[in-house]
């Protein structure tokens, strides 16, 4: 069957000064009711001196300061469960997803009925460009328990129409002996899963080409985007692999790959205004090819738990403003995430806790080379200053963090040097030296 | 707050008279869609001679024969997923659900996006009769993968508007740990659940009647409504206890008890309708104060995958027609059920392995008695005709099952003495000699 193109032609094709303008009109009523309904965002924007009618467009956006994870966190200590940034009453709130940070006590955030069905609506739009269709039969395979990774994914993935199959995280075998049951076409996880999964199949003599499986699609692992391990587990199982970004504490998943496979774009232009800024200095970087910087998120549509000028820590590298697919938003890619777990020989490694212990010793800027899937050791691990340390530093590694890498002094690229914290991931041949 | 006493009054306090005029007009449409869309029902029909136009009342109903688990899953295997039984183009089916069962494959259960809408209003009846409300925070740990107890009856519980955690099995010190930023009120889990959360609380020092936890909503275990249990876990957590009853062939959860805690009421007589008959000849047994029997089941609104007259292997016993509640649907009493299984000290017994072990030897009539909660060996085992065999069978089970039990030679009352394959829960006195 031949099916749309787009989940929602209308909002994903809009040309560039419709979507401005849209995000203006949403801006000012999330802005108003910010102020309006949370004690927090009306503390932040008096601080500033900004009051909400001041805020009309993205210009006037930048006139209220940066909202971070610790803040966050803060008002929800001060205030459980969901904070004074919080803009409804409990009893409007149908559920909570807590977000996946390694250090400290995770978020908890909130939707309205309303925002599950924003949520749904915006996943559903990247779903469908990464290639969900409703004749597909499609296994959900990341957990159910308190991400938004589980149900609000699985919700967006239902709304595109796909058959969806509940499975949650492991159950590899369970999942083969009931294969030629429920005849899956697409799978959703992350991307270890499908090489696990294939690995799985091949000790039971079966090749992974043979099962019809034709649309991976995955999230939540740094390499998605890399050539080589893209090719890697296409030709695995003979499918096509699209990339997906989300981070729990904005919406769900929030882009994809369409067919150009080259970039992701973003699928929420009335759900959330993305900006992109000097990780260093909060300056503004405007979104043209090339450019690159920390994505920085404002809730348009969030009822329960919205967010303001947040910043994600998460780099992103602008690819290009058009794409033969006609989507009009940009295309990016994720150059460093902050809160992304990766493994090594099964030992789960967070950046975070490679950051804490190069901040014991005054280190401040390094990058995590990722060029390979799966992560192999030695991992490459570049440092600014850290010249006649790299020994020591290896082994600290290896006795505190479990896996074997290669310290190397490196002069990181404009942008990561300026990201107090980040790792990195590096395709190919552009690896600073 | 002071919330409306249901969730949807007008349906659940429909006089019986309204009740049964409704589900003759969604039977007729029923079992005309089935007999037009599915090869399987059309050759039921067929074979029986009767048309879809004589199928107008409860009593034409009676014309079809029953449609039972073994066919359903032949359909499926020569026709997979869904099998010939199935009534919508797969493209329309937008999730599935296995059925638990323990001896063969399972079920594949498909739901359009309507069959997820009516499962949810369903479910939400029922829920809300178990006492959750809008201001309730709400863990919900049952399993999220592939059965209904996961999505399903999550969506139903959001339908009702408290603010859901999705927690999924285990995780009891992770709940613990994020219990102060939740401030949950409420628990929908095995009936075991509670029990080792409570544990899991005492162990690090916690009285866990301090938690604030209110409700304890329970499903998928025998024993819920055993005065005994409920009045231990009430008395442990300070909390009310209500269980639900529900089948995954069929929906969700679809029955729960009200505030009388004095049975259950079904809550989807405009989702299903439920018959009572003899287990052994099938012969239609009254609803009525005192009635036993098997639930047959007739899907009233199911358009992926409905059953027709789906012998549930369940036995009820029907406590009164009428409550205080104001509900107008019959109580009953889950007197045994076929699927589910029970712990003895950390071994899964699953009561089919024991009717196929009792077969063997040419014994089929039996009854297990858990009457005390959790399940502590020996089990007692009620046999019709066992005499002289006890010593030999109490090993065999041993050796087969992991558990240890004391057979005894009993002649079952009459409703389970017909019933060739069953358990049932004894509560204090009532057990048979």
């Amino acid at each position: 069957m031949e099916w749309a193109a787009y989940f929602d032609e209308r909002t994903e094709t809009m040309p560039p000064a419709w979507t401005r303008r849209l995000e203006e009109e949403l801006l000012a009523e999330q802005v108003a009711r910010c102020y309006e309904r949370a004690p927090f965002y009306r503390r932040k924007l008096g601080e500033a001196g900004v009051r909400p009618e001041h805020v009309l467009n993205v210009e006037d956006l930048r006139r209220i300061p940066f909202t971070t994870k610790q803040e966050l966190r803060a008002s929800q200590e001060a205030e459980p469960p969901l904070g004074d940034f919080a803009c409804v009453d409990p009893v409007e709130v149908v559920r909570v997803h807590l977000t996946s940070g390694t250090t400290g006590k995770p978020l908890v955030l909130g939707y309205t009925a309303e925002d599950l069905r924003t949520s749904s609506r915006i996943g559903a739009r990247a779903f469908w460009a990464a290639g969900a269709r409703p004749d597909d039969t499609l296994l959900h395979c990341l957990s159910y328990s308190f991400y938004t990774g589980g149900l609000a994914d699985h919700g967006a993935l239902e709304e595109t129409g796909a058959t969806m199959v509940p499975v949650g995280l492991g159950q590899s075998r369970r999942v083969l002996e009931l294969w030629d049951d429920l005849r899956p076409t697409a799978i959703f996880s992350t991307l270890t899963y499908p090489l696990y999964l294939a690995e799985t199949a091949q000790e039971e003599g079966i090749d992974p080409r043979t099962l019809g499986l034709r649309k991976l699609i995955v999230a939540g692992e740094p390499g998605g985007q890399l050539a080589a391990t893209r090719r890697r587990l296409e030709e695995l199982w003979g499918a096509t692999l699209s990339d997906t970004y989300g981070l729990s504490d904005v919406w769900g998943t929030l882009a994809a790959e369409c067919d150009e496979r080259d970039g992701l774009h973003f699928s929420g232009p009335d759900g959330v205004l993305v900006e992109l800024v000097d990780p260093e200095t909060g300056d503004p970087v405007e979104i043209e090819p090339g450019a690159g910087g920390e994505l920085v998120f404002t809730h348009l549509a969030r009822e329960a738990t919205p967010v303001l000028r947040f910043r994600s820590r998460d780099l992103a590298e602008i690819l290009g403003v058009e794409c033969p697919c006609g989507r009009t938003g940009f295309r990016f890619r994720v150059a460093g995430r902050s809160d992304d777990m990766f493994r090594v020989r099964g030992v789960n490694v967070f950046p975070s806790s490679l950051e804490e212990l190069l901040r014991e010793r005054g280190l401040d800027r390094f990058a995590i080379v990722l060029d390979r899937f799966p992560v192999e050791p030695p991992v490459e691990i570049l440092i600014e200053g850290v010249d006649g340390r790299e020994e020591e530093l290896t082994e600290v590694v290896k006795a505190r963090l479990g896996f074997t890498c290669v310290v190397k002094s490196a002069t990181l690229p404009r942008t990561e040097a300026k990201a107090k914290r980040l790792y990195r991931v590096y395709d190919g041949e552009e690896r600073p030296t």
